[in-house]
C-alpha cells in the first residue's frame, strides 16, 4: 500500500489565491521520490482552531503531514501551538534550537529577541529541524501511525530543510519498512497544440490496465502532459521505468513536433543549451512582450554568454532609432506587420553582431485593435543573415487577456527559434 | 455568526503546485460580498473517494462548500460523481442542461457527443447553472444546512458563472436570514522593510478587542499588510468602515514612507499613473534585471504611452553602443558600479529624449559574484537631467536566489522612481 500524504499550507493570506504555491513543486516531487503520494492538500488561515481542525482532518487521511508556514516570531504565527494541541505535545524550549538561533545571530552581532525566542517552542517529543537559511526552526514527530513535519512558509527555507532533513529521513523509513519503489512519473511539455486536439491524438496511447495516468494540463506557456505510473500494485512499480518508457516513446511518435522539453526544463533553459552548444550569440528586439523574452532568457543562470543584448521599442521611433526600421516600412505596412518583424530581426542582428536576432511585434490589448488588426495579431521574425540559414517570418492570432498573449508571443517566439536552433545549429557548430 | 466558506479545487494536476491559483481570488472576494469568510481550502486530486472524503471533511467545518474542476467530458472528471455518493442524490440527465449545450453546440453547427452527454448528469435536486462560456454546466444544491456549489475549473468560466448565478443568491440567502454585512479588508502595499520590522513598528496599531486581525505577507516585491475587520459580532460589521479608516490612517502614521499602494493596484500601475500626470516619457536601461522592469511596465495597458523604450544590455559591448558608457569607466569601475549606473540611466535618457532614464546594474548570481561584489549587488540610477531635478544612485545588496534577486531590483527600481515621480512630477507638470 502506497503512502499518502497530505500537505497543510497554513496562513490567513495564503486563503487569498492569487499566488504561485511553490512549496508544494518541490514537496510533492520529494514526497514522490520516498514513494509518497500526496493526494490532499490544504490552505487554512492563522486561527488556531482551524488549523488542528486541519491536522486532524489530515492525519485521518494520510501517513505523511507537511505543514508550511505559521513557524514565524509574531503571535500570528499559530502552527506551534496548534500542533501541541492537536497532538497533546506540550511546548517546550529546546536547547538545539536556542543554539542554533543564537549561533546564526551573532553572526551580525545580534542576540535573539523575545519574539524570536517564542520560535524555539518545539511540541514535547518532536525532532528539531534546523534551518540553515532563517530563524524559524522546524520540528518533525510521530502521532497516530502518522509523521508530522513542520516547516517554515518560506520556499527557499522549506526547500533546503526538507531536502537536508526530512527526505532522506522518510526515504530511511519506507526501506525499513520494506516499502519499495518511487512514483515514476514523466512529463512532456509542448507548445502549439490545443489542449482538445492533444487529447484527440492522444486517445488510447495509454492502454487501459496499465496502472498509468495520461494528465493533460494547459496554460499560456502550452500544455503540460504527464504520464504518471502511481497504481498500488507493486507490478508498475516493479516495471515502471521500461513501461514508461514505452509509453513515451509512444506519446512521442504522436506529438513528438509539438514537445519542447522534457522533465521541467523550461524553454528558455532548452534555447539557452541550443545556443551554447551553437556557439551562436543572441539579440532580440520586442515590442509587445515588453522585455518578458530578455526577461525569460535571464531567469537562466549563465545566459549571459549567449545573449548579447535585447531592445525593447516601444515608440516608433525606437524601432527606427534602434533598430533602423525606416519610417516609410512603418507607414506602409503598420508597425505590427511582418515587414516590420522581418526588419526588426534583422536591424538587431545588423546592430549588435549577433549571430541570429528574434523580433516580437503585435498587439498585447486591451485597446489598439481593429477589424484588419484585432488584439492578439503577433508577428514574430528571425533573421541569421548566413547563406544556408533561412530567415523566418511567422504570423499568430492569440486569445486572452493582455498578459497571456504577451506569455502566447514570449513562447512562440522562443520555440520558433528553438526550431530553427536544432535544425541549423548543428551546421553552425560544425 | 458568520458563515465560514471551504473551496475545493478538483484535479490531480493541481497537487503538483506552481500555478497561480486564480479561482480563489475572486470566490474569497465574491464570498466576502456576500458576508461569508472563506476558512478553508483544500485541493484533491481526480480520485473520487477523495473527493467524497474532501466534501464529507468541508461539509463538516463550513457552510457554503465551493468546488471548482472535474465537471469536464473525460472520465477523469469526477466531480459530478463524487457529489452524488457524498450526498445521496442521484445523476439524472437534465433537461434544461441539455437544452443550453444543444443550443450552444448548434451554433458551431455541431451536437453532443457521448461524451458531452456526461456533462449534463446532475445530482437530483440540484440547481443547474448554466455556463454562458464553455459546455459544462455547473450546480448548486442544499445539503445538510451547507450549500454546495460545483463550478468548473476554468477561471472565466467559473467567475463568470459565479458572479451570475452564485453570488446573487448568495447575497440574497443572507438578506432573507437577516444577516448584515461583508467583510470589509484593505491591504497595504510596502517595500524597503523586512517582515520583522514591520510588525516591530506596527506592535499595538490594532487595539485589542476591535475585531480587526492584522496580517503580514511577505514576498520580494515586499510586505503585504492587510487588516481585516471580521468579527463575529454585528459591531464591527456596522461600525466597520470608519473603524478601519481609523486603523488604516494609524498604519500610515508609522509607516507611510514604505507604503506604495493600497489595495491590489500594482507599483507598474502606480508609477504608470504617476507618469501619466507628469506628462513625462521615460526610457530604461536594464542590465542584471534583463528586461523584468520593461515587462511589468507594459504589463499595463496603455503603458506605450509614457515607455519609449528598454534597452537590456547584458553584455560589456552593448552598454557601450547603445547607452554610450565609456570604456574607461566599465574598466575603472566595473560593469556593476555607481559610475556605470549613473551613466547608463544618462544615456538611455539622452538617446531617447525621455524624460527620465531609469537603470539598474548588479549581480543576480548564483555565478559572477566576488568578495568585494557579492551576488545581490545592485546598483539603480535614475536620470532626469533638468536643473531642480536631481538625479539618483542607490546600492542595494539583495539576498536569495536568482529570481528574487531580479524581483528585488526591478522592485527598487520602480519604487526609487515612484518616491521621485511623488515628490518632482508635480512641479514638472505644473
Amino acid at each position: 500500500m502506497m503512502q499518502r500524504a497530505e500537505i497543510i499550507a497554513v496562513g490567513s493570506e495564503l486563503l487569498l489565491g492569487g499566488r504561485v504555491d511553490t512549496n508544494s513543486l518541490f514537496l510533492t516531487e520529494g514526497l514522490a521520490s520516498a514513494g509518497i503520494e500526496v493526494r490532499f492538500k490544504s490552505v487554512v488561515g492563522d486561527e488556531e482552531a482551524d488549523i488542528i481542525n486541519a491536522i486532524r482532518t489530515a492525519s485521518g487521511r494520510a501517513e505523511v503531514v507537511v505543514l508550511t508556514g505559521g513557524l514565524g516570531p509574531t503571535l500570528d504565527d499559530r502552527t506551534r501551538q496548534a500542533v501541541a494541541h492537536a497532538t497533546g505535545r506540550p511546548l517546550r524550549r529546546r536547547a538545539e534550537a536556542f543554539e542554533g538561533m543564537r549561533r546564526r545571530l551573532a553572526v551580525w552581532g545580534r542576540t535573539p529577541t523575545a519574539a524570536q525566542l517564542r520560535q524555539i517552542l518545539i511540541p514535547s517529543g518532536a525532532e528539531v529541524l534546523a534551518n540553515p537559511v532563517g530563524s524559524a526552526p522546524g520540528f518533525c514527530l510521530k502521532w497516530k501511525g502518522c509523521v508530522l513535519v513542520a516547516l517554515p512558509g518560506v520556499p527557499s527555507e522549506a526547500k533546503q530543510m526538507f531536502a537536508v532533513a526530512v527526505a532522506p529521513r522518510l526515504t530511511r523509513e519506507a526501506a525499513a519498512q520494506g516499502r519499495q519503489g518511487r512514483i515514476e512519473r514523466r512529463v512532456l511539455q509542448t507548445f502549439g497544440l490545443p489542449e482538445s486536439d492533444l487529447d484527440l491524438q492522444l486517445r488510447g496511447v495509454i492502454p487501459a490496465g496499465s496502472g498509468v495516468r495520461l494528465g493533460l494540463l494547459a496554460s499560456p506557456l502550452g500544455v503540460l502532459v504527464s504520464l504518471t505510473a502511481c497504481g498500488s500494485g507493486s507490478e508498475v512499480n516493479k516495471k515502471g521505468d521500461g513501461v514508461l518508457d514505452r509509453l513515451v516513446k509512444g506519446v512521442r511518435k504522436r506529438i513528438g513536433a509539438y514537445i519542447y522539453a522534457e522533465g521541467d526544463e523550461t524553454m528558455e533553459e532548452v534555447v539557452g543549451r541550443h545556443l551554447v552548444s551553437s556557439r551562436l550569440m543572441l539579440a532580440v528586439a520586442e515590442s509587445c512582450t515588453g522585455g518578458l523574452i530578455g526577461h525569460r532568457l535571464t531567469q537562466v543562470p549563465g545566459s549571459s554568454t549567449y545573449l548579447d543584448r535585447v531592445a525593447v521599442c516601444y515608440s516608433d521611433q525606437a524601432k527606427i532609432e534602434l533598430l533602423g526600421v525606416t519610417t516609410h516600412l512603418i507607414r506602409r505596412n503598420g508597425a505590427v506587420s511582418a515587414e516590420v518583424a522581418a526588419a526588426m530581426a534583422r536591424g538587431i542582428r545588423l546592430r549588435s553582431r549577433a549571430g541570429v536576432g528574434l523580433s516580437v511585434t503585435g498587439i498585447a490589448g486591451p485597446g489598439g485593435g481593429t477589424a484588419q488588426k484585432p488584439v492578439g495579431l503577433v508577428y514574430i521574425g528571425l533573421n541569421a543573415g548566413r547563406s544556408g540559414q533561412p530567415s523566418l517570418i511567422r504570423e499568430f492570432r492569440f486569445h486572452g487577456d493582455r498578459h497571456s498573449i504577451k506569455l502566447r508571443a514570449s513562447q512562440a517566439a522562443l520555440e520558433l527559434l528553438r526550431q530553427w536552433l536544432v535544425r541549423y545549429g548543428p551546421r553552425i557548430r560544425s
